[in-house]
């Protein structure tokens, strides 16, 4: 009978162990990167989680032949740290012996050990899991890690709880067309858009609740930003005193995350060289205003007062840069037209909503704003959309047994990552994008 | 133009504020949880996030008439905190006036306030977002959290890196009969079972991954302990030196979760009178030395040497418990034919692989095992077992080019909260379960 008792310390030491240990023999593992011979001697450079290391083969010193490594290979080092300034970390490894754990079979298809991958983005897409050991290429997703997490630790520290809803369902928060659909048990069943009516719910329990998962949206758009599937960040909050509580909130996410990112991912931000954008005050603007400011600034007509196409915000994020220096823009008051029925009206025009989208560099990253919290307003919208009740019966039995005033968002991980790092396609940051052209692997 | 520049503090009070606050007026808000009439006065319960608090009307010192009030409203009372050692927290809220925020249309369904909601399962899943205002009901979904909070924070400082990969896809890891199907933009797809294949694919790039989110299975059993969506805690690890790394990591994963609900969640665990289950040291035990020592003590033949039945993780559990004071079991080495194409068979014995199930109190909670690293084993096996590359392309191609010893395993969520709170139903540890008949809300 063996007993387990808890991860025990390892044989091999990891980078940052390596300078406690300098001159003494130790054991490193990893994948070799890439290998280069400069006459007498060679580099052979390690790939392991936190980095690069540079291990020096000498064949006076080695006790094995350098023929016997591959591009690739998984290894086992032994060999003794040294201080070589010009190495990354400004440590080397002096190689003695290599153990090889695996070996590939054929020669690798595209260059990771190049500083920039210079392959298409349809290339890296088809060959993901290679392509992303480019130690720059994998970084993006570290960055990405970095986001989540700080969207946790700071929504836990307001108290919001975590919550886990079904992606599976009878029916999606906003209906329509682009629902994703299947057969469950000879039912029909859709894939949810939004944890939009969960979430709400769930506010009635918790008071505030998020959740960071999947959704899913069977839209027919190809562009540049939009994906059939993303990783959803999503809250909502009760008690609130109005939608500005929102923007508050999430003005405090950002400013939370990026100190997070600066403190914990700071070789990520460098790789990149990415200077983060500015989170201390984020302007917000009513969308009718912002359509005016840069329709005057740009000489831009204005086709359609209630609708805002992607190059009227790209404007708008142009205008708050020049004008405010300001990365960010809240843009408020979104025409109730273009808001799902649970959308709270503005009570001093009605046409509008207490809403608001979170642009990141004329980019929408986030979609927010005040829910109707009461039971017979909401009905009222319903009807008045011509909507059903038909399998909203718990979501409204929810208003009817009494619910806080309350809001929420939802933040688009994959866009607020491409906009954070400057990438120019959505599928950039994405681990394995689902499109219209796109379902494998 | 507003500028929003974060979280401001909050003009209304939590309950671990009021402390500070004895003897003023203050501000709280919440739901009334119940109200009991005591005479001359009468006690209003307000339920918040973190808890109950016990507010006092008295006629004579509240500006409001009682009747104004209502069980599930939403209210911000204003009251001066006293001192009060028989009402929960020791603390009590001597009422003044009272702001009505949202007003109920209909009495309520449930007896919310009571300590054990004497409800069936089937009524509280059918009003779910109602009894989970329940304080004890609602505390399981606390805990759950504290688990997957537990999950990422030990994973993280393991040098684990998080992952989001699709739900959608052409093909899944272990294909067969209980996959979900739908049309994928007129193509056929399927709902993940497992993010294995993109989990291991991973661990090439970032030798150590994991990921927490939904997995789907299309699986006709109607038990207590299935369903048919459910979180997976998933996690793939590279250059492990044999598969017990991943017991020792996941004995030490259970050690630090459980000292974080004990520390950060004892108020959840109260509720429920739980004692946490022991991890200083899980035993592991072979499959067949498993069923055999079951069978010996309890008396039970052994029907198929291959195949382990409910009944038999019962008693294994139950013979670890009595002989060895056990709340966990490693069970090693699953037979090849109960266990996918990808994983390691053991060199000693191909009949079985270098694989485990982690039972709690008898029921499992856990698959994982070592993966077969090398590319030709892996194209034999597949072949051995009449199985076709198409779709694997990329998967297969990642171990053409490299990948090193590894292995991972699946955790079970609402199974691991089930059988810690000591529910009888994994339906009872679910925010909103689908199983065969359950496809709503």
């Amino acid at each position: 009978m063996d007993f387990m008792t808890g991860v025990k310390k390892a044989r091999t030491l990891e980078l940052g162990e390596l300078q406690a240990h300098m001159g003494q023999e130790v054991c490193v593992n990893g994948a070799i990167h890439t290998i280069r011979h400069m006459g007498e001697i060679a580099f052979v450079i390690l790939r392991k989680r936190d980095g690069l290391l540079q291990c020096v083969y000498e064949s006076g010193r080695a006790e094995f032949d350098l023929k016997d490594l591959k591009e690739a290979a998984a290894v086992e080092v032994t060999g003794v740290p040294e201080e070589e300034s010009r190495a990354p970390g400004g440590i080397e490894l002096c190689m003695r012996s290599v153990k090889i754990l695996s070996m590939p079979s054929v020669p690798m298809p595209l260059q990771i050990s190049r500083w920039k991958l210079d392959t298409s983005l349809e290339a890296k897409l088809n060959m993901r899991s290679i392509s992303l050991r480019n130690v720059r290429e994998r970084a993006k997703f570290k960055l990405q890690e970095g986001i989540v997490k700080g969207f946790r630790d700071f929504l836990y520290a307001e108290g919001f709880t975590e919550i886990h809803t079904p992606k599976i369902g009878a029916r999606s928060a906003e209906g329509g067309s682009n629902l994703f659909r299947l057969d469950y048990f000879h039912r029909p069943a859709v894939l949810q858009q939004s944890p939009q009516l969960y979430k709400q719910m769930m506010v009635g329990v918790f008071d505030r609740v998020f959740e960071t998962a999947p959704v899913f949206r069977a839209e027919k758009h190809n562009t540049r930003r939009h994906l059939n599937e993303y990783t959803s960040l999503d809250l909502e909050m009760g008690y609130i005193s109005g939608f500005e509580d929102l923007m508050d909130l999430e003005t405090g996410f950002l400013q939370y995350t990026m100190e997070l990112l600066q403190r914990e991912y700071a070789k990520e931000l460098k790789l990149w060289g990415i200077t983060l954008p500015k989170t201390d005050r984020i302007p917000a603007v009513r969308f009718d205003r912002a359509k005016e400011l840069a329709a005057e600034k740009y000489g831009r007509r204005i086709r359609n007062p209630f609708d805002l196409e992607p190059e009227e915000e790209v404007l708008i994020g142009q205008y708050f840069k020049e004008e405010y220096d300001a990365d960010f823009v809240f843009i408020t008051h979104y025409p109730s037209k273009k808001r799902p029925f649970y959308a709270m009206d503005d009570p001093e025009d009605p046409r509008y909503t207490l809403s608001f989208d979170l642009l990141c560099h004329g980019l929408e990253v986030t979609t927010g704003g005040q829910r109707i919290h009461d039971c017979r307003m909401l009905l009222d919208k319903l009807a008045a959309r011509g909507m059903s009740e038909e399998g909203l019966e718990q979501y409204l039995d929810t208003f009817r047994y009494g619910m806080p005033p309350h809001g929420g968002l939802g933040i688009g991980l994959e866009r607020l990552t491409m906009q954070l790092v400057g990438e120019d396609n959505v599928r950039e940051t994405t681990l394995y994008p689902r499109d219209l052209s796109r379902l494998e692997p």
